[in-house]
C-alpha cells in the first residue's frame, strides 16, 4: 500500500509503517462466525445488523468468539481554519477554543455521553487558532494555529498533513498501549464541514452540491455560498484522488488529517473505529484512500442528514447502526452507537445454539402442511 | 376513562382502578425540560431525538432533572394460539415453551441483550400450551393453556380477558415495587402474530393486508393465507375498537393482553415503558383504546419490517429509536434502546449551560457578514 503515499514520506516513518502494517479482515474468522450465527436459537438474519456487526468484528479480531470491546477511547481532534473568513460557518471562530475546553471540563454532549458509555475522551489540539490554558485539560499536538483558506490556495503543507495524520496514529498507539480495545473518533472545529464536503466531493467523484450540506446550522444563502467556496478551493487546488496525502495538505484540515490517522491506527491494531458525522466520514475516505483496507475495521454509528454522510457511507458500503437526528458532531452519534456495537458480540458469544437449548430448529419447519384451500380448513 | 371498560369489570378491581390512576404527562416539567434544552452548550435540536425524548422523560416523572431509568425490568409473556392449527406459522407449537424455558435459562436473543443492559427478565407463562417444569424459571400465571382458534369464534372469556390484562399489571406492580424504575414488554408464542395484526387492523382501521406481515419467517404462499384466516376472525368475531376489552377477547391473545397491562401498570406508576415489535406494537393500541393517556409512557425502541409497526406507531404517533433491522421479537429491540433513553436523560440533567461553560451562545451568531458577492471575498 505504499505506493497511495507520496514520495517524500520516509518508509521507515510512523506513517508508512501503520499504513504497511494493516492487513484486511480474516477469512476464516469471518466464516466461522457466520456459521456459528446460523445454529443460535433464533431464525436466521432475525438479529439484523447486529449479526452482520458481529461477523465483522471476528473478521477484524481473527477471533470467535469475539473480544467484547469494552474499554473504549474517543480520539478527539480540534482545529480550525483559513476559509472561516469566507462566511461559510454563522458561528465565531472562538467557540472551537471554548468548546475543546467544555468537552475536556466534562460539559459537552461528547463529555456526558462517554461518561454514561464508560469511554474516555481525549480531546486533542491539532490546530486550534487561538492558544488554549495550560489547565484546560486538552492535549496539545498543535501543528500550526489553523490551516490556512483553501479557496486561496493549499490548507497547509505535506509536511504538516504528515504530521497531522501521524498525531491521530500516536493516539491510537497510546490508547491502545493504555487499553484501549475499540477507537471512536470525535472533533471541533468552527467550519470544518467545508474541508469535509471538499474531500468528500474529491473521493466519492459527486458534485459539490450533491454533498455540502448545512453544517451545525446555515440558511439557504450561507448554503449556496458555502457551495461556491467549496468549488473554488477544488479549482484552486485541483487535488488528485489517487494522491490521498497531498489531496489533504490541498483541501482538508488539520482534524479531518488526525482523525484520518486514528483509523489508520485502529486498523493497524485490528480493533473497530466507530465514526460518525460528516468530518468523520470524510476522514474515513481519506483513511482508505491511503490504505483500502483500513475500511474493514470502520463502523458507522450515526447516519445523519447531512448529504455526505449519506454518500460517504455508500461509497465505503457500510451502513450506520443509529439515525437518531443527530447534527451536532463531536462524535456523539459514534459514542451512543457502543451499547450495540457490545451487544452484537454479546450475541454472538452467548446465546444458546438449538442443541445446547434443545429447542427444535427453527429453520428446519418450513414444512409444515398449509390446509389445500380456504374452504377446507376448520 | 373507566367508560372504556365493560360493565362487568368492577370499579374495585385492580384493572379499573389502574387505568383511573392513569394521567397524561405533566406540563409544568414538559415545559421546563424544553426550556432547559435551549440553554444547553449545542445548537438547539441538534441532539435531535435524544432532546424530544428527554423532555418526554421529564413530563412521565414530573422533574427536572429527570429520573435517570436504570433498574428495568422486562415483562415477559409467552402464550399459545388456537388459530395455529391454521397453518399462519412455520413453526410448531411446542416452541413456546422450548423458548420460554430457554429465556428463563439465559440462552435466548433477550436474555443475552437484557444481561448486558442490566435488565431483570421475568417470563411468565400467561397462556402457554403445555405445562412448563417446575424448575424452569418461568413464572406461572396461566390463565388457560392456549387461547381458542380466532378463525372459528372468540380468543377467550371477557373474564380470562380481565385476568390477562391483570396479570401484566399485578408483574408491573411487583416490579416497581423490587425498584424497577423503567419496564421493557416481551413476548413469546407461535403464531402471535395473527392475532397482533387482527387488534392492528382493528384500532387502526386499515385493511388486514395492509398490516399483516410474514411474522419470523413465512412465504408469499403463507402470507396470503394468513391474511385470510385474519380476515376471518374478525368477520366471525366483528370486534369494537370502542369496546376494546371485549375486542381482545374476540381477536387477541394472552401475551398481548398481559403486555397491554404492564403498559397500564407502568403508566399508573408514572414511568416509562419500552415496546418494540408487532405484538407489543398491538398490546399498546390496546392499552391506549382502554386508557388514551398511556401513550405518554410509551417508548418505541425499535421500528420493523413487519407493515403492522409501522401503522400503530403512525396511529400513537411516536417515533421508534433504533431500527436495526431486527425481526425476532422477544422485546430484543426495547431491550436494545434502553442506553439511548439513560443517554437523553443524562444529556438534560449534565450539559453545560452556555453560560455555566463561557461559551458563546450559538444561537446568537447568525448576525455574520457575508462577503457581498463572490468577486469581493479575499
Amino acid at each position: 500500500m505504499a505506493d497511495r503515499l507520496p514520495g517524500a514520506v520516509a518508509p521507515d516513518s510512523l506513517l508508512a509503517r501503520t499504513v504497511a502494517a494493516i492487513r484486511p479482515a480474516d477469512a476464516q474468522a469471518l466464516a466461522a462466525a457466520h456459521q456459528r450465527q446460523q445454529i443460535l436459537t433464533k431464525p436466521e438474519g432475525s438479529l439484523g445488523q447486529l449479526e452482520a456487526l458481529s461477523i465483522r468484528l471476528a473478521g477484524m479480531s481473527g477471533q470467535v468468539p469475539v473480544p467484547v470491546p469494552s474499554r473504549p477511547v474517543v480520539g478527539l481532534f480540534a482545529g480550525d481554519h483559513g476559509v472561516w473568513a469566507q462566511g461559510v460557518s454563522p458561528d465565531p471562530q472562538e467557540i472551537t477554543a471554548q468548546m475543546a475546553g467544555n468537552m475536556a471540563a466534562g460539559g459537552a454532549g461528547i463529555s456526558v455521553l462517554s461518561a454514561q458509555m464508560g469511554a474516555q475522551v481525549w480531546v486533542t489540539d491539532v490546530g486550534v487558532a487561538t492558544e488554549l490554558p495550560d489547565d484546560s485539560g486538552v492535549r496539545n499536538r498543535n501543528v500550526r494555529r489553523s490551516t490556512d483558506d483553501i479557496s486561496q490556495g493549499p490548507a497547509m503543507t505535506l509536511e504538516e498533513a504528515v504530521r497531522a495524520l501521524e498525531v491521530g496514529i500516536e493516539t491510537a498507539d497510546e490508547a491502545v498501549a493504555q487499553g484501549a480495545d475499540i477507537l471512536v473518533t470525535g472533533e471541533m472545529g468552527i467550519a470544518n464541514t467545508t474541508p469535509a464536503a471538499a474531500l468528500i466531493s474529491l473521493f466519492t467523484g459527486l458534485p459539490v452540491d450533491a454533498v455540502t450540506g448545512r453544517g451545525a446550522g446555515a440558511d439557504d444563502r450561507r448554503q449556496a455560498h458555502k457551495i461556491s467556496v467549496i468549488q473554488r478551493a477544488l479549482d484552486v487546488n485541483r487535488p488528485d484522488a489517487s494522491d490521498p496525502v497531498a489531496a489533504l495538505a490541498k483541501v482538508g484540515g488539520f482534524e479531518h488529517a488526525a482523525m484520518a490517522g486514528l483509523v489508520l491506527g485502529a486498523a493497524a491494531h485490528r480493533i473497530p473505529v466507530v465514526i460518525d458525522g460528516v468530518i468523520a466520514c470524510s476522514s474515513a475516505l481519506l483513511a482508505t484512500a491511503i490504505a483500502p483496507d483500513a475500511a474493514d475495521f470502520l463502523v458507522p454509528g450515526h447516519a445523519g442528514a447531512e448529504p455526505g454522510i449519506t454518500a460517504a457511507l455508500e461509497k465505503l458500503g457500510l451502513p450506520a447502526l443509529l439515525d437518531l437526528g443527530l447534527r451536532l458532531g463531536e462524535g456523539t452519534g459514534a459514542v451512543l452507537a457502543l451499547p450495540i456495537i457490545q451487544a452484537s458480540a454479546h450475541i454472538l458469544n452467548e446465546m444458546a445454539t438449538f442443541e445446547d437449548a434443545a429447542v427444535t430448529d427453527i429453520k428446519v419447519t418450513g414444512e409444515i402442511d398449509l390446509p389445500v384451500e380456504e374452504g377446507a380448513a376448520r
